[in-house]
C-alpha cells in the first residue's frame, strides 16, 4: 500500500481546533486502523501549491501514492475501498452508507452549516432570515430525530457516515441546537465515545497546540 | 439490468418546476443513455412508504431491482458505476469526478442553497447575516471561477460532477449570483445546451404539468 498523508494546515485560532473537517479523515483513518502521516501546509499563506490540491484553499487533502484527493466526503469513500469498517463490501451495504453519507453532508450540514455560522457569529435572532435558518435546521432534525431513535448507527454497523454525520451534529450539539432531539444527542455521544474519535481528536488539538510556539503565540 | 425507476413527486407548484432534484438524476440517466420509467409519490402526503424510501420526506430516490437509494449524490455514483460517461472507470478519473461531484454539494452548494432562498423569500439585503451569507458565496465562487476558466469540464471530460455542478450554479445564475463571474456562467451555460439537459428538463415539467389537470388547477 502506498503512503497515505493527511494534508491539514500548521495551525489555526484555538477556537476552531477540535473541529476542522481534518478531523473526519484522522477519525476514519483511526477507525479503519490504516497507517497514515500528517504533513502541513501555512494557514496564512495559501499559495498556488495549495490551490492545485484543495482549489477552495481549504483542508484537508489526503494524497495515496499519486492520487492528491479533497473533499472529506470523496476522501472517506476512498478509504472505504480501502477497509470494509468505512464502507461494507457488499452492494446493499455499500449503497446504505454511502446515501447516508451524503445525508449527512447535503440534507443536514447543508442546513445546520449556516445555523451554526449565524450563532458563532451572534447574528440577532428574530429576522426573518434568523427564523428561516432555524426552521430549516428543525425540520432536518424533526425527520432524522425519528431514524436514530431507531438504530445505533445509520446503516446496519458504524460506518463512515457515522463519522460525517455525528460530527455535523456535534457542532449543533455544541450550541444547544439538540435539545429537542434526544435521539440525535445519544447519537453524538455514542459516536464521540468511540476510542477512534478520542484519539483523533486529541491529534489534532496536538497539532495544531505545537505550532503556537513557533509563532510566538 | 434490472429495472431502474426514478421516483418523483406526482406534482409541485409551477414555479419550483425546471429545478426538482429529479433533474438531476434525470439529466444524468439521459447522458448516460439507461433506459428508466419514472414513479410517483403524492406531494401533499408524505406519508411512512415515502419515508422508508427517502427518510426527509424529498425527492428524488431511485430503485434499481431490490436496492432503493436517495441523495441525488449517492443516486448518481451508483448510475457511475454503470456508465463511465457519469463516473469514468479509471482510477484517477473516478477520484477526480468524485471529488468535484461532493465539492458541488458540499461547498458550492452548502453556501449558494441558502444564498438562494434567501433571494426567494425576499429577506431584506443589509442585516448581518444577508451579509455574512453573501460573503459565503462570493468567496466558494472566487475560487471556482479560475478553475472554470480554465478547464471545459471539473473531471477531464463531461462527468457526473458537472451535472452536479452546474445546476446548482444555474440556480444562482437565476437570481443574478453570477455577474461578476463570467466563467461560471459560461459554464452554466455549456451544461444546460447538452441535449440531455434539455430533454430532462422538458421531461419534469411535462411530468409535472400532466397533473394541473387531476388536481383541477
Amino acid at each position: 500500500m502506498a503512503d497515505l498523508i493527511l494534508n491539514t494546515f500548521n495551525w489555526v485560532p484555538e477556537i476552531v481546533r477540535g473541529f476542522v473537517r481534518d478531523l473526519r479523515v484522522r477519525w476514519a483513518l483511526e477507525e479503519a486502523a490504516l497507517p497514515y502521516r500528517v504533513a502541513s501546509v501555512p494557514f496564512d499563506d495559501r499559495g498556488a501549491a495549495h490551490l492545485a490540491h484543495q482549489p477552495f484553499g481549504q483542508v484537508p487533502w489526503l494524497t495515496d501514492g499519486d492520487l492528491s484527493i479533497f473533499e472529506t466526503g470523496a476522501i472517506l469513500l476512498h478509504l472505504g475501498n480501502l477497509s470494509p469498517k468505512l464502507i461494507p463490501s457488499d452492494p446493499r451495504g455499500r449503497v446504505e452508507a454511502t446515501q447516508w453519507l451524503f445525508a449527512a453532508l447535503n440534507s443536514v450540514e447543508m442546513a445546520s452549516l449556516p445555523w451554526s455560522l449565524s450563532k458563532f457569529m451572534g447574528h440577532p435572532s428574530g429576522t426573518a432570515a434568523a427564523k428561516s435558518i432555524d426552521d430549516f435546521l428543525k425540520l432536518r432534525l424533526k425527520h432524522l430525530e425519528p431514524v436514530l431513535a431507531g438504530r445505533e448507527w445509520l446503516a446496519g454497523s458504524f460506518s463512515a457516515a457515522d463519522i460525517l454525520m455525528s460530527d455535523v451534529l456535534r457542532v449543533v450539539d455544541g450550541f444547544g441546537g439538540l435539545a429537542d432531539n434526544p435521539a440525535c444527542r445519544d447519537y453524538v455521544a455514542r459516536a464521540t465515545a468511540r476510542p477512534a474519535f478520542i484519539k483523533a481528536r486529541a491529534d489534532q488539538i496536538a497539532h495544531f497546540a505545537a505550532a503556537d510556539a513557533a509563532r510566538g503565540a
